[in-house]
């Protein structure tokens, strides 16, 4: 809590004067490695560090270069041309910071519960490296999340309510991992719902109380964020287990709550995920969580490059 | 014809010292979202920003981040996980200014004319945004070529003719409309030639001289505005109706002319629209035109950001 | 030699202090141009020209625009909207600086070793332009290796070996054709090692030693130099004539070495060219080579920027 208070009252001050450190950026370059396509994580990246002074450069692997084999003892007479091993490292070389994005494979658990690629950019890069969402875990959102909490909320310790939601693609478990991982450390009142099957891992849910019957969890709820995620559980890890529209967030559960104010990370699939009426309605803060994903990395970027030299 | 002089004074004194406003940009980010290719815009509309101070990002909607629903009330089950609704409002979270890249899709001429994209950009970013080229219009082009007349006019009310041309795709009307729509408030002798059934949309053409005889119009003109253009009117929206090659402009047509200079926007087919010969004259002035869009697009950019605070 | 002698000099300097010239750069943007994929050569050369002050800007041609027509008296009715003689004139117009990447296309020897694309950029961009590698030279990587290996002799004169390795693929002699250049000029003991019929252009190997014993050529070596290329020899230009896994190094070669320091432009397909021994071993400094990209880059903008006015 001491360190999260600190982070938030960092984040307040510097959203009343972004360029107050743009002395700290210069002559440095952070790096954005794009695995995964990406739109608010892009820009409010590419702003933060503008922001603090620095140059950016952004490497899309897909567009910009060539496939990378990531396998140990392979003879790479295939399609890819370059080994991780080899493009990390060279990647180094040329920034300060590293940001990267890659997301789960759904491949093998425990590849993806390894943060794989995240892990070796931090062992072969030689640089400070941050996550712009990883295979499990996208910090930066928790933060920016918590940082619209505290902003909206009317209360000491709000009540804040992650529901699962409906989704016809399967989805990483990173977002309400963070989620859930940054709430338990908050002085809120948390609760998660979601069809059974759906739990999430104990890691980062922690004792957070689950709610099986949404609406019982939306009761007197300040915040209600939606979220879709994919099966945890080994045996089903990664699939679609329910198709249940009546999951999907909407006026009437709304009703339930203490006037919640809606969150949701985006992008978001609306009639799916959540009604039109709610994501436009005045209670809807998705527009404000969206920009205080600047301020949650410029918090970041601020303290890892006050750590380099 | 005020608003319009005091317009290419203004360009005409920036092209002299362009990086004298240097001070307006700082700390101000300009995002350029592109639905379409660009070669010409996207780098002259950096260059201009950067003149400014300005920081840039670049977004490619196509390549960077994901299909965007643009539809009223759907179930959004299918290959677009976002809405423009949504998408739209964050982008203008992380910058200052947008300019927005989005051409005609012919599928709809009301949906085309009203401008939806660009609309939406303009309703929903909470940001002052500017045409990169519209469905309809171009203004950024018109703007350039009427800099570049001005810069090459030896008379003080020259002859300017807008010629059709063959082209094997159905192309927007957006550079003609705006081409024509600055010719008209410009003091110039306009004129726009093409095909029967190519009439162009009357609030843009307005009392514009059209002229059927390609050659009949071609007689004493200072400057030749090649371009094709698909139909616009209703019952043939966006088809092709004339595959002509007569219409290509060539040294036989151009030796009618009062040794006019030749334009176009470009990218040209050659020897579709123009012989080698023409396009290689010395009174070919293409680079000329294509180096105003610099300047254009930074008067643009001063004024807009004169006006934010 | 003397000039080698100054630009290793020069660069020494530089990566002392690599911002003493950002004075150079102000207002001055480097267009950077890809035909083909790239990501040492995309990050080393926006880190120079940032390293200066430079503003940077990123053309993929294939992603951002169009296919371009090289063609002469084309009628231009297929798939590619625009000439190169239109569009390098107009990149020209908004830059100072111009770097180029275009790989040979193995359509026509000529074709390649004429340089076509890169000397259509220096005929008619209006601006100096640079090599990002070209179809048959990449002096940045020779200029680097040069570099590299100055850093790490241990003795007035060491013994470099260029060695062929195999490779699924046909792959430019562009690094083998500039590092023999190099070499040549470079106070070394260079040799050349290929299996028969992988003879390099005469006017790039020069002198230098071939010696078709590949165990032979190791013996002694202070550097070996690993790539793969395809045959040179008009009747079989760009194609494979070898693919003997006896060429790959291997621990058992480097061990007939002066314990040498095993280099390579990376990419690299291990356990094709390399063993995964031989990479990882500490006598590898193909990270340290591909640092100096930056530095190498650097060299040439600097001048390049004390040249333009």
């Amino acid at each position: 809590m001491g360190n999260l208070n600190a982070a938030l009252q960092e984040a307040s001050d510097l959203k009343k004067d972004r360029f107050a450190f743009k002395y700290l950026g210069n002559n440095k370059t952070l790096l954005m490695v794009f695995f995964n396509s990406s739109l608010r994580t892009r820009l409010s990246t590419q702003k933060a560090a503008m922001n603090l002074g620095m140059n950016t450069m952004v490497l899309d692997i897909a567009q910009n270069a060539w496939r990378l084999e990531t396998g140990t003892g392979v003879i790479m007479d295939g399609d890819k041309p370059e080994h991780i091993r080899e493009a990390i490292p060279v990647m180094g070389c040329y920034c300060d910071l590293i940001g990267v994005r890659s997301f789960a494979r759904f491949e093998n658990k425990q590849d993806d519960y390894n943060e794989n690629i995240l892990q070796q950019f931090i062992q072969l890069s030689g640089r400070p490296v941050f996550s712009m969402e990883g295979a499990t875990t996208h910090p930066l959102q928790a933060f920016a999340d918590l940082i619209t909490i505290e902003e909206f909320k009317t209360k000491k310790r709000p009540k804040v309510v992650l529901t699962w939601a409906p989704h016809p693609k399967a989805l990483p478990q990173a977002v309400p991992n963070s989620f859930a991982d940054f709430m338990n450390e908050a002085d809120v009142d948390f609760v998660i719902t979601h069809p059974k099957g759906y739990e999430l891992a104990p890691q980062f849910t922690r004792d957070a109380r689950v709610e099986y019957n949404q609406k019982e969890a939306f009761r007197g709820a300040d915040f209600i964020y939606a979220k879709n995620w994919s099966v945890f559980e080994d045996a089903h890890y990664g699939e679609i287990l329910c198709t249940d529209t009546n999951w999907m967030v909407d006026e009437a559960k709304m009703s339930l709550t203490n006037h919640a104010r809606f969150m949701h990370c985006l992008p978001v699939r609306r009639n799916v995920i959540v009604t039109d009426g709610v994501i436009e309605s005045p209670h809807s803060i998705v527009f404000q969580e969206a920009a205080n994903r600047e301020i949650a990395c410029q918090v970041v970027l601020k303290r890892m490059l006050e750590g380099v030299e």
